[in-house]
């Protein structure tokens, strides 16, 4: 169970509001690479975590909780700097405020209107949203946890690297001191985050854990397709050359190869339609 | 630009067609773990490609390409799974066929019905869709692009080590040996996949591409929070013990710690609603 | 603006409930080949009317306004069906029914349960909801209306070329006669619907209609292109004949040809990533 | 910021795993009545809260933090009921299980499984996943926050009426003590959170909080359609008669009345389509 | 069934149309607060709704119809403040109006491009479409029909105090007086129809309608937690005091109470994954 | 299976690039109207074929395969837009490009961003992504395949239709003379697309396909709804005239008539709600 401070885990300030920052810092709340995306992502893979001992639901507790904390700093961040947001087409808070026009420098209000997500203005009275800096809800499908230890820990990996990204991205575009600084505490979590999912693949046995899952004997896939790097270039020409197919496989089982890929299986025929599936007269077959 | 051959890159058999496996196979198709978010990822990254050379959009083609073959497999499986399903809650098509009887040990139409994905019946006429197995509609969100090539390399891995281990559990589920057969390959062109992206990371520096993006100044992150463990346990009881929290950090530039996690920001106080912002008359601060 | 007749526009009985074909009938609903589809299409299509004249604004509301008629008669079959639906897993409603009973074969609970959609049961209190057969909620990206009469005319006869396939299929999956004949309703209304979709396309012109938009001047496309048939086989074999590539074009305006597609365009080459672009430091391309 | 405990807020007991009611209670994980929805609402508000003092916000974390915990304490009863889940559509892990072998009655492995989510075998490896119990996927569009108080707090008791209405059904079709132990738990919670919401709203005024947001002038409505009921039933037959309609308006600002539905309006005539907006020829007016 | 009137319920006029506007208006269409979404849910109500009489069939049917002219006015209104809406990033065709001219303030066409929904311009050709204002579509499982009459006249009230602040923030947004007279109407009609669902709530019983649903024993659930507020604060500092958590409970049965969340539970222990179940090996218990 | 080539089916040229010309391309790449739906559209067609013959497979998967090439060519010139896209709200990397500036018109950075999809510069690195004009992803419920092939055949027509109109708006709106030539390309081909489809429903009989589908027995419908066009104008006004209700039916089976809409069936009056389905007490009847 859970339990709260009043207080954020970092400062949050903004000097000078712009709603078209609060846009973008949506991406953040409710993008694939978003901080409600982790926050469940860990949090369901510990729920559903099964193996030996409870080490594994343990540690991603941990951390799914802070990023509780994460989405609030995030949401508290939109909505300060939609504070001073034009409410129409005609009129600008912003006119009294001489930082904010400083930023915006002088920008008629429908400009800033403009730029803004219209539902930070029409939906939620300037406060942040559980949506992307495009508008689009955040959908839990998104939320990776396939009850495999190590596809989920690869799985984290990639979505700290992405949300760092993002981090890194909004840390450029952004102008204010406040922001930046917000900002620069997350891309340090993000850093230990992607650390830590990566460590926990050593401590799972790093190439011992490939192919994922390990759990499946080998002998009944086919194994001579299972380290061929297969080229589908037209003419037949051979596929660039790099690590991934040349030398030792990673998983230290084989070595690479490549081939051109060519049909092993015959021009499918599907049985016709039947009398009563609705299909036309035409693409029903004998009775049977 | 693409080409195709009328032939199936593996063979396709099914001998007992089964109903309820088709669906199972549906999360293969147009699961998130699935062929046609592997096939749009890669080709994505590769359209998108930045870099001081082409390799990378080269390589990726090569598997994208090979990814639309796995998709046609798959739902001409389904096809075939569905051949004999019953098209009315009365009347089983599968009666006149002993090899489907003995897979559904005589069952009437309705249990069959009850176990289809609805839509096999109503909507495709007994072929497959691009849903996953309970009916939901792939949605391309998780075609993860993220022109970071890194990131990128490790959501592939995790979409992979996803896949195999789907397939591995079709596989286990499976009861028909042309299916298994189906399965054994896609599983092997699984874990070469997984095997070459991980290749690409080690081409890309290894732990040098840490953390992603490489391209930020580490300088400008809150370096004291970048390789330490935060505990959240409300007794300030120690989280677990792992490789996450204890040595070298995977990225050779520091050494994992732990802190319990404390609120360094304040109670956040946000401005007032505006009169005209539609909030309740309690809501709305002194005019400004 | 718009008036209700508490009656419905034709009978709606069910002599032995089935949750089972309540399900089914969903499709009818909220699938993508369902009524509320249609209803708001033609709804939207005639909002957003333009010409010189009304008349396909007024067209087009007699029928959406039709279409709200029978969603309601596909409801209340819905909820008819389900009125006798077990509400546990142990006991059944519909055990001290007879004519039930004889549909159900004795089933106990939980197999009825488990072919239901389970919203049925949970969420609306066996009612109808706006989600198709597998319980997908209908999302409005399907109401087609382009503002070009012609394309959204294809659209209409695409749509109840599918509404009237389902309506078929559900009519054949069907075991209860008032469940058949309300079908063979709204099976008649699917054939005037297409009928008059058409019909418009004549009044439109026709071929002289084509191709759509036909506001747009021909000169201006690429015309070498406009009626080949393009054959993408990758050992150069000819694609299948047919109408399609053999004789006069369906607008007259030329003969159809096949040719083998070939690249006519260069292996493209974009930038190299920015240097605050969140790329890896190996895509970052020299200082611009 | 949050913190977490390793124990649970109540018990969470299974005696007799059911990987169909393990479906079931997904509704209240991830369907629109669910815990996810809840939390993430309470949160966002908080988030947003605005206003003279930050009592609300207060007052709305704790809640919030609270649900966290039921959506844990349901997702570990889904995983203890998928527990003994068959994997395959041969063989049954509840084979052994006598208490499994009770509820199910002797069901073959297939029967289990076509009742299961199949994605529960599929994707989560016999866990919990964000989505209801048809498999949808929990939508963020569904956290109401609209910056409005009042507003929000009827959108809290809708969301916790619909909430007690799913967790009663659950408890009556639950066939397990120790889950409708659970239930009676989680319904309590929901009987004080409808209670505290409307207790919210006296505390803002209860009628004064009337019509919402009651910071608009009232002056500009049209006011004589105000506190009206129309009718548009086609005969123009009265609609019926009840407290809706007849008294006293509920704000005690006017006297109900009803009215039969008239238009006010002209038919709408819509500019013709412009010569390159893609219309057909024939929707396309003269050069303007 | 269903009939229409060609005139508008209300008159629409635009003096001087404006893209911008027209994108805030969607909000209104396809919006979560906005008609489709009350009209959908007070049809599936009324369709479902099940009791000893017919009236609240009746009572939702005449609401119902009425919006389905609301969603017309809006939609009508987005057509004409598309109608001089820029074609191209180069040419106004508000070049020629002044009356735009006069509301843009002689902005470049890209301008007001930038700012306009741009399917607005690609898929409707100037015409309303069933999106919000961000331009994400409606999706129908925001219609909320649980089969309990209570809980669906709370949603209803939701929806209109929603639905009302939405129209309010527009006719703040508006410039064109036309636009401010038609918002008057609707929002007029959102009064009344807060009354009219709140005036049912009080004919269901009111406080003897809960908690809802009000046919569930109370004595079944756990009393001792059915109106106590709950504090997670985590240094057990005491959480707000108000009438949410002082005084005699709304319905009257009971006082209220607040108490500091302590676990009840303990940390849960899956059972470990199965041999076939697709987890890594670590995580697989012995064999069973 | 499907093999690449490197180079492009057409050429790609942008001389000025223009992001906001970069979000309007998306449309055609993930809306609904765009290439990645006709592609897995014709693909799903082809997989799922049933027939006599193979003919149709064969037919469909050459234009699908083409159709890949599209989005590659629509995805190229999306990055190509983006190229000189600003990559914070200070500083344009357009300064320094004067062509790009005459584009532009020298605007703040500010206003370029405003003007992006957002997710173009925070989520994809300046690439194109599966999402529609609006930010809106792609959803494959769009891909219709019907499994009768005329019906699937007029699915086919409109989607070309609908996407000539949107390549056509795209022409109109476009300001560089590559992205002209690459456009009067892609209409071509929608040229074509519309007449080969056009032209497989000649070949499936024209007037004969019809009703769709053609296998089900017309007796068993309501034949005398089944050619006449319903009037639903409140006060019986006879609709409008046209071919649509006029003369003989396409099929020629029939005269169009036209009658006014009256009710056929009766109010309905469902069973009311048993005592533990969840409603109201107010709601439920006798015990059964």
């Amino acid at each position: 169970m859970y339990f709260h401070d009043k207080r954020l885990q970092y400062p949050v300030r903004v000097e000078a509001p712009d709603p078209l920052f609060a846009r973008q810092l949506q991406q953040a709340i409710g993008g694939v690479e978003g901080e409600i995306r982790v926050c469940l992502q860990y949090f369901f893979q510990a729920w559903g975590a099964r193996g030996p001992n409870n080490k594994w639901r343990d540690m991603l507790l941990h951390t799914a909780t802070e990023e509780i904390g994460h989405i609030e700093m995030l949401a508290t961040a939109v909505a300060m700097n939609l504070e001073e947001a034009p409410l129409s087409l005609q009129e600008s808070a912003a006119e009294a405020n001489p930082v904010v026009n400083a930023v915006m420098g002088g920008e008629r209000p429908r400009h800033v209107v403009e730029g803004m997500l219209q539902r930070h203005l029409l939906s939620s009275g300037l406060a942040a949203m559980p949506v992307n800096s495009d508008g689009v809800p955040f959908d839990c499908s998104h939320v990776y946890a396939s009850g495999n230890l190590a596809g989920d820990m690869y799985a984290n990996v990639a979505a700290e690297a992405t949300g760092r990204t993002l981090a890194v991205r909004l840390y450029n575009a952004a102008h204010d001191s406040g922001m930046k600084d917000m900002l620069s505490f997350l891309i340090a979590r993000d850093t230990m985050h992607q650390q830590q999912w990566l460590a926990a693949i050593e401590e799972l046995g790093g190439a011992a854990a490939l192919p994922i899952p390990n759990s499946f004997d080998q002998a009944m896939e086919k194994e001579e397709f299972s380290y061929v790097y297969m080229g589908t270039e037209v003419n037949g020409a051979p596929p660039p050359t790099g690590r991934f197919n040349t030398g030792r496989s990673m998983d230290g089982k084989a070595q690479f190869s490549t081939i051109q890929s060519m049909p092993l299986g015959e021009e499918p025929v599907l049985g016709p339609a039947r009398p009563t599936s609705g299909a036309q007269a035409e693409q029903i077959g004998p009775k049977r």
